[in-house]
């Protein structure tokens, strides 16, 4: 049946936004690092420095590395399952990595400089984000990567570790956002409300986070850029189904 | 056909979904009404109090009313199309002039007390959600209430106010969130991190927000709570897809 089958070809617009996400998410970075290189002073760890590695990571970790891992099953639609699983879970694994950074830098700086943590609306939104973020991580090599969970049990938790997916990444966009209006009352209260550079700066980093966000999460709900399963996966999955109790796995996603 | 046909049924779990959502709705409004009266000296118009108006009526509004409005298709399912979309529309009407008369409360205060406008990353997420979601109503008015459009322009239009609805919804959540870490560094910077109790309770009010939000979209993207077609509905749209080009508005959604 595969014989003389067509080449597989992504569908229309899909690799335009592809190319606008990659874009909006190197503009992220490169503006975090304009706003903390130009006005905050740059970013070192065993120094008053310390801090700014915080920002850097969390956008670079929870936002850029958590929204590409989410886009893989979009992008590489083509290649075999099994390995854009491996590489889903790698740069979500990744992420988490450079978050834990992130969060040891932000601890640190407040233990030198005698600042309490935990208190603010962002410290509790960002650290929910990074605790389910790791727990669903947890989950999701026990059920989806490593053998073992079934595969009706696969077909149940697979929708709501979608949801809660795009939630946290959702989650974490929120939490930055926060951390960026914090740190310019924290730094710049006097000069924030005269529109200076580093608050228009900083306001435009949020915006970009914002409209990542939107062409993440639309990509990603997009329902004809799903990925399609390939010839063969069709054909285990049927095998699979004569050989286990007849439960399909798309019955209730 | 539709003789001896069961009563219609909700699919399980949605009534509590409901329940819970509204349960967590009516807290969110209790702990602004809270946070207000009790520590910020009440809510009041010709008064130095008017900025209070603001955070309540966005709660309200861009929130409550707005997720409400949501969720009509879900809630009243077996309804007839025609009066759900009434609703839906009525609802974020509603949502609209609250939002609008919170927004005429923060530029009033800021002119009585001399504080520039438009210059925080809440004041630009806020007003870009507010203004989107002026433009997304008149849009779904003109597209679905009013005749004129046609079938096959519904049925492309209609993936994109969906995804755009969400979207805005959670911006708004957003909104407030960053509304309230901007309220607590105005107004209780120095003790904000002594886990005072009017931080804790406006974190708390934010956590609501985050929950509100997830509670919501959920129940607006489980594919088996959608709202199916009613019997009748299917067979206009047959007559119709005859009467016209023969395109269907499901085909690209």
């Amino acid at each position: 049946a595969m014989d003389g089958a067509p080449p597989p070809t992504s569908p229309p617009g899909l690799s335009a936004y592809v190319a606008v996400s990659q874009l909006l998410g190197l503009t992220l970075l490169a503006t975090t690092g304009a706003w903390l290189g130009r006005y905050r002073g740059g970013v070192a760890w065993h120094s008053p420095l310390q801090f700014n590695a915080h920002p850097l990571c969390m956008v670079l970790g929870m936002v850029f590395l958590q929204g590409d891992a989410l886009l893989v099953y979009r992008v590489f639609r083509h290649e075999a399952k099994r390995s854009t699983k491996a590489l889903h879970a790698l740069l979500h694994g990744l992420a988490l990595v450079i978050a834990l950074v992130g969060i040891i830098a932000v601890f640190e700086s407040h233990r030198t400089k005698g600042i309490p943590n935990m208190y603010s609306l962002h410290s509790w939104c960002g650290m929910a984000a990074f605790v389910l973020y790791f727990l669903q991580w947890l989950l999701g090599c026990g059920f989806f990567l490593f053998p073992g969970a079934s595969f009706s049990l696969r077909g149940c938790y697979k929708p709501q570790h979608i949801f809660l997916g795009i939630a946290l990444f959702i989650l974490s966009i929120a939490s930055c956002l926060l951390g960026i209006t914090e740190m310019l009352l924290f730094k710049i209260s006097d000069s924030y409300s005269h529109f200076v550079p580093e608050g228009i700066l900083a306001n435009t980093l949020g915006v970009l986070l914002v409209a990542f966000g939107l062409v993440v999460s639309y990509m990603l709900t997009r329902e004809e850029w799903k990925r399609p399963p390939l010839a063969e996966e069709m054909a285990l999955s049927m095998d699979f189904k004569t050989l286990t109790e007849g439960e399909s796995p798309g019955g209730g996603s």
